[in-house]
């Protein structure tokens, strides 16, 4: 292991990998990506390591923790060349370690059949805040302003397979300057991957708030004209926040440059719609159940 | 969770697991199982369950640690049925519990197609034992004796699939007893997954000593007449170990009952061969890549 992680102390090759806990509270999430599921055959391998990896880190963002290590399985397609599996762990390595999370154990297994999908799963575990605050999806109070980085819609290219899906950054370092700088008043936060209807949807369930978005303030990456594919398509991995009234974001994040957007707002009541012109439509049926 | 987990502070339904991270060194583990390479297909779903979570928790033994909390994923043949993924999980989170191992995290996606083989993926997490000892393959030393838990062979049944592949028990009890009770003397470890010939090719490789097996002591199981079937097998988890030469283990556990057999020895040298008669085998050839 490199110097850089000294808390791994014994990395892959044995029955277990051995590792210092983190001082603080543990974060923990797995996540996996299957082929013609999540990613589109052909897609370069680089890329689909790069995925499954910032899947699992963009969920320790939404809990404004930090990554400490990883793990990683691969279920290969009978025939799948050694090279090929050499250079997808080669891949997942650099990635996990790109966002500072050391990839400390993992199995390889071969699937029966050529036609099997190629299915990775990502383990990454993560140390809470500093300041020991965890931002789950429960705490939203009525009244909370909603705010999303970024832009929405677009990440895939439905001509290629490409797109941001593939290439979004996990959004550790605007989570970790909210919270150093908004502390407890970040009440709820969700990385949007199943749309922003629908993970809005599950902050008002998780924290029995109602919320209502407003069509036109949805942050539109370009080519998206429109408000129902931003708000519907998924796979954004921008953050989705609540945060106390009175608590005012600045247009960007100072540390990034990403775009900070208030979209909407937590009420008492249940439910999350979204608002446009005179109607009000259903959120939660807006995305997709990866 | 239950109260029987007081370190789990969140447990599945967020973006991650919220977990009191463990005094002493962590251990981590994951392994998979995949319909058709490691199970046959009609194994009943809870078998296929226990023997995923059975083979992290048996690598959390090898090493001397105790179960702290882990996570699993699902990938799952389109149009399984919602019954059996909910009968899935139940089984998964049933199994952990009974190795007290509370299930804190996971992800179920569908495959693509019907055809595509069930994989379940575990990801565990341990604490050392107490001392702090954590027993690696690299430890053993010219001069240790080479024990071996319970029997090996014939884990797997041809004519039905099942057999004690499925239904082993991880040495958990007996690996904690050998370092309450010999410490530091016990040397190397590791579980017998693919063959006690590989498994202890594994160890001499990586301990930098040649192991010498005996064909004669080799434990078979009932129905297992020809040892180099004991040998080869694999999928036995049974504990290989290597403890120091003068430290005679009883011949039974006192703590579980299972057998405890001197196998062989480790001398100065390099690479691993089983003794029959008047010739010696390359063991790393007997056993299976799982």
């Amino acid at each position: 292991m490199p110097a850089a992680f000294p808390h791994v102390l014994m990395g892959p090759g044995d029955d277990c990998a051995v590792v210092r806990p983190p001082g603080g509270a543990m974060l923990l999430t797995v996540d996996q990506v299957i082929e013609r599921r999540h990613f589109a055959p052909g897609t370069p391998l680089d890329l689909v390591a790069r995925k499954a990896v910032a899947r699992s880190i963009s969920d320790l963002a939404a809990m404004g923790a930090t990554p400490w290590c990883a793990l990683a399985t691969g279920a290969l397609p009978a025939g799948f060349a050694q090279s090929d599996a050499d250079a997808l762990c080669v891949s997942i390595k650099k990635w996990a370690e790109h966002w500072n999370c050391p990839m400390v154990g993992g199995d390889l297994a071969t699937m029966p059949d050529a036609a099997s999908p190629l299915t990775l799963t990502v383990t990454a575990i993560g140390v809470a805040h500093p300041s020991g605050h965890v931002v789950t999806r429960a705490g939203a109070k009525p009244g909370d302003q909603v705010y999303v980085t970024g832009a929405l819609g677009g990440s895939f290219d439905r001509a290629t397979g490409l797109g941001r899906h593939l290439t979004f950054e996990p959004r550790l370092r605007e989570a970790a300057w909210l919270l150093d700088t908004f502390g407890e008043r970040v009440h709820a936060m969700i990385d949007v991957s199943d749309g922003l209807g629908r993970d809005a949807a599950r902050i008002a369930s998780a924290s029995g708030v109602r919320i209502e978005l407003q069509a036109s303030a949805i942050p539109r990456n370009a080519g998206v004209s429109d408000w129902r594919v931003a708000a519907g398509d998924g796979e954004d991995y921008e953050l989705l926040l609540c945060v106390e009234a009175g608590c005012d974001l600045p247009p960007i994040c100072p540390v990034t440059g990403a775009a900070l957007t208030r979209v909407g707002a937590a009420r008492v009541g249940s439910g999350c719609v979204i608002c446009h012109q005179a109607e009000e439509l259903d959120a939660a049926a807006m995305g997709w159940d990866h």
